[in-house]
């Protein structure tokens, strides 16, 4: 009875360089070792030990670790990717919180923050010393960021005058521990972002609790109250949505991959299950009924990884487009989602409980598949480039 | 901006009898009042008052409603399946703890039981004085409960001899809280069901933590070590697997349309949300892309809820077969499964949370998609009516 | 070996009068006799002796069967359903000959039209002898009638004019063999019907050649070119597009039932397949992936079954809404649908010829899925009376 | 208003070597001024000018293109493939005619014939002056072509004796116009190949009429009856049923890219439909419902190209296995035939004509998702590989 994992059955890692393998196989050790033995609890009680996780995250480089300098690895964009999967292999939560510090927050300050900002704060975030998080989503506005109510306005009337920031961010991972928050607002200019040190008067971060979902990790509502910041506080380098829509982007990318990372340790854990699960004197994986939920299953991961590692592919060469990174967390995320409620079934009633990592997958990528653009808001960017008609309202 | 709700959609009530219609009032007024408010709660925790509510219950004559004699309501099939739904649209555990009291336990004994046996335990346990569980699962035997190792021995060579107990079962619910069991044992004779005062030495109970389905429900491993039971403890009306399958057959009946209940609490929620959540300046219930979601699951919920009338007008006067109850338990919970998570959409973020019962009522449905037999188990009992072919080995 | 068809199953019949058992029994037969012997052979030729079908089904009574008086036979709305389902598994196409002739040009003259009209034409065409057809679809106006571009202008200016009709229609069934067609156009007073005799001259009437659907069919376009018309030929009784959106009610109610025919005869042929198909000695039927799908499938037939019955049960007594009906439609044309495509699965090879019915039946069933309403045109009414929402545009 | 194409949203160009281009380019020039114009009429017709095609074919170099010497290309697998993809976006039944031709009947004497034989058919295969067929199925055994029944007997006792050939095949491509038939029969020895001249006496092809796919194509019943055959057209190079299984390989790969090419077809047909066609004022293809449709499609369309050419990369490098072209054929079949069905939707009533190459492609994949490997045997050749367990009994 020989057996062969379903990415070795696609013959996937003969597209991956050695250096991708090593980086992967690094990580996966990592989490094997320290993430999945706690996870289960962690997701019980619905708490991380957020601070020691980032400085672990910070030694193995993975904080940042596709920016260029200020202590950031620079790596490919594949390889991040890889790295992410094999994060999300343990948690979503886990992978969202180095996904948070490293695609959005980090990444904010690395490409349109200035010379002095990116000094002050990204070699302390790429270590883990500082956790960042980054507030641009409002609860009233969720799909449409434009609309955000958060503002800035100039305490006087020249460039060097302080900035009084007022409004609320829903749904911020790592709010409640970050010590920076990136913040986007609407200003007389435009919406522009904000370095925003959460030890700041009139800044306040309470947790959300009652999740089903990504128990592992933190989420905050922010607060802002007349919340002073100085005049350099404000990121030079771009103006309008399209500063954190391109943090989006980058946070995308990741999801593409990691959302794979949950879905394979999902199907490997109902294939191993569904061999030693003996029903009727055989195991469940020799009946037809399974075999036809594997074969599928090892399908769509498959050619999830084959989609990811195109798109990541293209960022390290010609370049991706927008709409091509919405391909990969449209696809991935929902069909990961998939795949961790169809190897729930696998498992009938042992797969209700945390024993088994699959509910907790499931749960996490209902987040997921919500959070940086939901499967309607990706339909549709497609959709507009297929057609050149937005249909959005 | 005239608005209807799916079942209204559909006519459904010109379906049903004043009656029928007073005690689902009845049953929803008590959700909501005693239920609703504190389930999440519960939820969150992994707890119920369980013998409080089961007085509520048998106050309410919920408890073994659809049984004659005894203490017990006997009202019409349909009516104890519209109980179930409103329970249901409360919580799936709930409703479990209904079903297993009565279409499990007490039905065993009202079927299978002596006079003397049903005077003894029925009326205590319709009135929810007496809390029952149902012991016929193994952690091995899921599907295939003909191979169960729990046996039974007479310590003794005549009819008088008492029995003696050997063996586990799982996925128990009530079973930690119960006051009695009926258990399922092999015994030389077959198989045979069992009376077993929880109080009896060698009877132990341990509740399964760390679910993430069912948590407002109390689900226990029970453990039988050489526990004694006189002579009369064993149900003399039945032997063979057909005893519990029939009771299965019951708990099916109910499951059928109390899915529906949840179903139908998540898409009123939906749609509620749906018409208040405004994206780009319109409620999200104005587009397309959520319509077709409503309209997709409207017709799942109306169809489900014709089937399981269907099912219960023919159980009320013909009667009706197992492979018809297999098609109510097989298409309701697994609607009722997709519906749970097409809603869990359309909140977003929001969905996430037990705030909205939504995510709950999806992580409860995995469970009730799982027991009292699996899609695939129904889908080969429909397969073999069809075909006359037997296709589960 | 013991097995049952898929409507047994659930106990349909017990859900239907004796009148209406004899009913469906009758035109069953006819369809057994006259119809399926030859349905592949017209199909494959494009052609049917439309006529003298019109002639039998006049003498069987089924044209406008459910409406009064005028020689009609004034069955129950279930009970012209249970026709329509029984010639549509025969074959599409041949049902639509007796919808379009009943339900849209006899309905429309008998709702709408004096009582001269009335007698005029209903008696001919309820027995056979006059051939109508039904003008409403534009080829560029098919899910928005209301922009048609046919048009009647008064010669004259009192109310004893001729009308001077000009324009075209697109998909018009029985269009090239109608002795008489029913057309809708616009007035200086809104969108008006009118009885127009096809040997008119300025009528003329080309058949749609290289169809793959519906090709026992005869489906037409209609071109009116200064057709000159007597002042009475309008329908005097209704004006707006109301008038003929209540006929496509009418007609939809038929397709509700009808598609189950088309469906019902593919499971069947299905069934007996793949019972007598044997591959690596067991029949397909034994198979666990054969028996999934016949499971699949007989759920949403019944399904359908309960949701047309219940349409026509509530037709026949408290009304039905066009939502309701709208319901109908979508579900059971999109199933149907479904269902044929899974059957044509299971015949392999021996499904991709007419010897079988099924892929006719699968290719007739894309014609009426999109017709008298695209899926989508359905979802949106359903959408909007579950939200107050319109999201037409 | 700027549109972008499917494969070009996906960057899949930037995959592709200009000689891959440039040969895809070839095929794509000829198929458009050469079999698009008249593709509708020969499917309704239900001919080909198979000879003459085949002389085309061979001018290009199409035929046996991914062989090596003997007048054959010696391209790259993925050339061939992309070939395939081209001729396919044409007609399954015209890349059936190459397929058959190279794939089947030219591999099987390339890889196991002798030289003689080798340099007697090649030659002239490739040329496209000698058309072969490919014979293995037959009526009784499909997927299961262990159990064959034709046979071939020696006509005495020692190696050169002849052979006498006797039984029937199903399902032949090419089979009426074949100048040559490449044939399977059970032997004492096993299963062996055999080259097959169509004029020898005892040969008959009957043309299989009433198809309703690949119209465009022909198929045929061969039956032999007591065919005497030289004892050398036996081919020497293999026995059992691996022979014509490595065959099915060649083909199925083919059938991995070429589907993809009537999917693409199809949903280019439809993007430019529905951005023409104009609905309440609104080009279709700006609501949310068809963007739905185009953005699913597209996703699967470029899955399954990176699918199909991850493999090619594989065969043209490392080596590609059977499971690894089972995963291609599978997918690629199934979503192409999925595609289809959903543009057929958006076409409306024009959908159903062959005015549309859509409802064409539709009809045709239902024989490419049926032959050379159901879905369900490729499901269960997965299950296998990830589970160790066969399901196919």
């Amino acid at each position: 009875m020989s057996v062969t994992s379903p990415l070795a059955l696609f013959g996937i890692d003969s597209l991956l360089s050695e250096e991708e393998r090593a980086i992967s196989s690094v990580v996966r050790e990592y989490v094997e070792a320290s993430i999945s033995p706690q996870i289960a609890d962690w997701f019980e009680k619905g708490d991380i030990p957020a601070r020691s996780l980032a400085k672990d995250f910070g030694s193995l480089g993975l904080l940042g670790m596709h920016l260029e300098g200020y202590g950031c690895a620079g790596t490919s964009a594949v390889a991040y990717g890889l790295a992410a999967m094999e994060l999300e292999a343990g948690d979503s939560g886990i992978r969202s919180l180095v996904s948070v510090q490293g695609s959005l927050a980090m990444y904010a300050i690395h490409e349109f923050g200035s010379e002095e900002q990116k000094n002050e704060w990204l070699p302390g975030m790429a270590a883990g010393d500082i956790v960042g998080c980054f507030g641009l989503t409002e609860a009233d506005f969720g799909s449409n960021p434009q609309g955000m109510r958060t503002n800035a306005k100039r305490d006087g009337s020249d460039a060097n005058s302080d900035w009084i920031l007022n409004g609320s961010k829903m749904w911020i991972t790592n709010g409640s521990v970050a010590d920076v928050a990136v913040v986007w607002a609407q200003t007389d200019d435009g919406i522009r972002g904000f370095i925003v040190p959460t030890a700041t008067p009139g800044f306040t971060a309470s947790v959300i609790h009652k999740k089903m979902s990504l128990r592992a990790s933190i989420t905050s509502e922010l607060v802002f109250e007349n919340l002073r910041l100085p005049a350099h506080s404000m990121l030079p380098g771009v103006r309008g949505l399209k500063g954190p829509l391109s943090c989006l982007n980058e946070a995308r990318f990741g999801i593409a991959f990691g959302t794979l990372g949950a879905a394979r340790d999902c199907l490997q854990t109902a294939i191993d299950y569904s061999i030693n699960r003996v029903q009727f004197d055989r195991p469940i994986a020799g009946y037809q009924l399974t075999q036809m939920k594997l074969a599928d299953m090892t399908l769509e991961l498959g050619k999830g990884m084959l989609l990811a590692l195109h798109i990541g592919r293209l960022k390290d060469s010609i370049g991706v487009t927008p709409e091509q990174i919405s391909l990969g967390k449209l696809n991935n995320a929902r069909e990961a989602l998939h795949i961790a409620r169809e190897c729930r079934s696998i498992l009938g009633g042992n797969g209700i409980t945390l024993e088994y990592p699959i509910i907790r997958h499931m749960n996490n990528l209902e987040s997921v598949f919500t959070y940086e653009g939901t499967n309607e808001m990706h339909t549709l960017v497609i959709g507009q480039a297929l057609t050149g008609l937005p249909a959005f309202r």
